[in-house]
């Protein structure tokens, strides 16, 4: 059940000192890179000082655009040829955010996802197909290596190809997978055109999903289209990637591996740490890096504190599911609305397909909200008073939920746009 | 300047009798296997009796056939769940071709990708841009793994995104490359485009191009272009993926790893040994792999054995470069001909550009043969005497060269079609 059952459930007292311990380290190592150095110089910092949260709380967070300064070098800790690999953002335009990486630091973060799957279950004779893109990004590679300590057989065939995936899943009866959640919805409809039944031809046990926030509701359709189980996976390239934290077999909430990181969760505007419960942006500082330790890094990722102690054992601290991100959130008509929100109240509904979009625009100077949603194929052909009634319910739920009410489009399946990789449930041509 | 001195150099009688102890072992792992079991028990084969190249060569060769009617698990020769990791073919249409590996195998596997850049000059130090697709291919994740053993910091871009390839190139002084020969002649009209010089801007040193056949004179166009030492590379799928054969600073033929793998080259209509000089197909074996040990596969790669020693001191037989396939020689009013052929001249050519295309077709019963060949920019506006004597002067080349003489064509830069994976070089219409 433990990958490594003393630290997964090491008492809280020790855990901290762990912590501080490791803390000391990285601050220690982070005084060697250009970037911090001149930061602990201009405010003054003493690193040797530091080994409690309160004094990290000293060092203001590092932001992306931070990183992206620091291009190529300013964050790096130790000489480039102890560096093996490194990874980077995916890299819309301008610079993308580098993470190095030595040998070590490869070896500690394929432990920490080795531990992640373990602990929901994946073994050495488990089968493995690997969905998720192979290269600078870091949900294929990483969950690899992970998978590759564990000794289980991974199939590394990366992103994309629909057919072959499902031939693959068929012809291996695979048992784990690490895959999108929006992509394993229609890859759902595409398994059902190809005349297979998931619950049936197939033989997913173990899904992880990850790489873009999504709804309770939607974590439980896929169980039940694959009947699988499906993990909620949290990580970012800048602080490895997959491996950060995760759920474990009881599915509620996910244990961040604080052997290796420092969560903080602050109220994005005061940065004031937020009690549990209370929704507010991650920072996280790393513990166990060497190439490039990264002292309270700004997600912007939104999640809260769950103060309860699992009954799998481990004392690592739970968080919620992400429940969207700062720069996700969309401002309508005065309100604030995060994706997910719209996200659980369509996947609790039976009727709704495995797709829909959001669409903000403006016209007349008035803001439109309009959601466009799939829906079943045998309901398409239903009589049109029953459609009207779940166009009816679906916005009054959304609007129960968001304080909003959109207009409700429903359409038929496959008529949405797709990808192969992460969804776009938000167009926001307000801005254009 | 060796990887691993006391293998690499092993007098000759040493290597025979390594090789026949791996075989031995080979040929008894092998017949755990449910096909080569069915196919020794047929024939009456006593596996244990089988130590030399000639007691080998009473097994009848496996073919990619012969591998597919395996599918899944008949040339599998460890419970599965020893193996951690399975690459296929790209799979066209029907089953692919799939070969596992266990830890060890990928181990062993790495440690040869290791051995052939580190003779070339790879180290630590360098920055290694992995221009390659990761996934079920092997020319990706088999590199990688490679320089990740020497200790190289390896870049995972894989392929594709060229204006992204030449950010990093230029942005990380890249050294050394992974790419195939077509799309570096490609890439280089990319870069200069950028308004870059890839001889001044970048910073190449070593590039490893493989994938492909191509000729001496695409690597020495190559190595012009960027300034770089180029150097061949071999593998295939089967028999892992690259690190099967591969150059050393020499740049005269591939050494074969003789201690992995048992190479002979044959007449592949007779199955009869070729002498040094002859051209024949490929036959491996090889020697240690646990998962998926392969008897006598046909490549269907030609290529001839070099009979002198090499001044590098390895004693590992060399053959020249893959001088074509046996599916993709193509038959012209009765004459046999090479891509490789057609390519030599061309790249020979300084006029020529980055690009061309080999087209067959049938019109009235008869076959035609056209080459439509991209010129550099300076010359496309130049006087057209000039042009014609150029067209001239290829077509006698070509004649020269293969005994056909073709329509030659030449055309602006630019316009022929681009691919940023294996190029197509020969477009024969008359199947259809």
């Amino acid at each position: 059940m433990y990958w490594e059952k003393e630290i997964e459930t090491m008492d809280r007292e020790q855990l901290t000192q762990l912590q501080s311990k490791r803390l000391q380290a990285t601050v220690l190592q982070a005084a060697k890179t250009s970037y911090y150095k001149k930061l602990f110089d201009k405010l003054h910092i003493q690193p040797e000082k530091i080994s409690t949260l309160k004094d990290l709380q000293n060092i203001p967070p590092t932001t992306k655009e931070d990183l992206r300064s620091g291009f190529p070098y300013g964050f790096l800790a130790t000489p480039l040829e102890q560096v093996v690999r490194l990874h980077s953002s995916s890299g819309t335009t301008g610079v993308p955010t580098v993470i190095y990486h030595t040998a070590a630091d490869i070896d500690s973060w394929s432990n920490l996802v080795a531990r992640s799957l373990y602990g929901v279950g994946v073994r050495k004779n488990d089968i493995f197909q690997n969905m998720m893109s192979y290269g600078l990004f870091t949900g294929g590679l990483g969950m690899h290596y992970g998978a590759e300590k564990i000794g289980t057989l991974v199939i590394p065939i990366a992103a994309g190809n629909s057919k072959r995936q499902i031939w693959f899943l068929k012809n291996f009866q695979t048992t784990v997978t690490h895959i999108i959640p929006s992509y394993a919805l229609l890859l759902s409809n595409l398994i059902k055109s190809e005349g297979l039944d998931s619950s049936q031809d197939l033989n997913l046990k173990i899904m992880l999903i990850g790489a873009e926030p999504h709804s309770e509701e939607t974590r439980q359709r896929i169980e039940e289209l694959y009947q699988s189980k499906a993990f909620n996976s949290y990580g970012l390239s800048e602080m490895n990637g997959p491996g950060v934290a995760f759920e474990c077999a009881y599915q509620n909430g996910l244990h961040v591996w604080e052997d290796a990181y420092i969560l903080e969760i602050v109220n994005p505007k005061t940065l004031e740490p937020c009690p549990a419960g209370e929704l507010g942006e991650m920072i996280l500082t790393t513990l166990s890096r060497q190439a490039t330790p990264i002292l309270r890094y700004r997600t912007k990722d939104l999640a809260y504190w769950i103060d309860e102690p699992c009954p799998c054992g481990r004392t690592h601290y739970r968080i919620s599911r992400i429940q969207g991100r700062t720069d996700d959130m969309f401002i309508y008509h005065g309100v604030n609305i995060f994706p997910i929100q719209i996200d659980k109240v369509l996947m609790n509904n039976p009727e709704v397909g495995s797709n829909y979009l959001i669409i903000l625009e403006r016209k007349d100077l008035r803001d439109t909200m309009k959601v466009e949603i799939e829906i079943k194929p045998e309901l398409f052909i239903g009589d049109l008073p029953k459609l009207e009634r779940l166009r009816e319910r679906i916005q009054a739920e959304i609007r129960s939920e968001t304080l909003v009410t959109p207009e409700i489009i429903l359409v038929e399946p496959g008529t949405l746009p797709t990808t192969e990789g992460k969804a776009v449930r938000v167009v926001d041509k307000r801005q254009l």
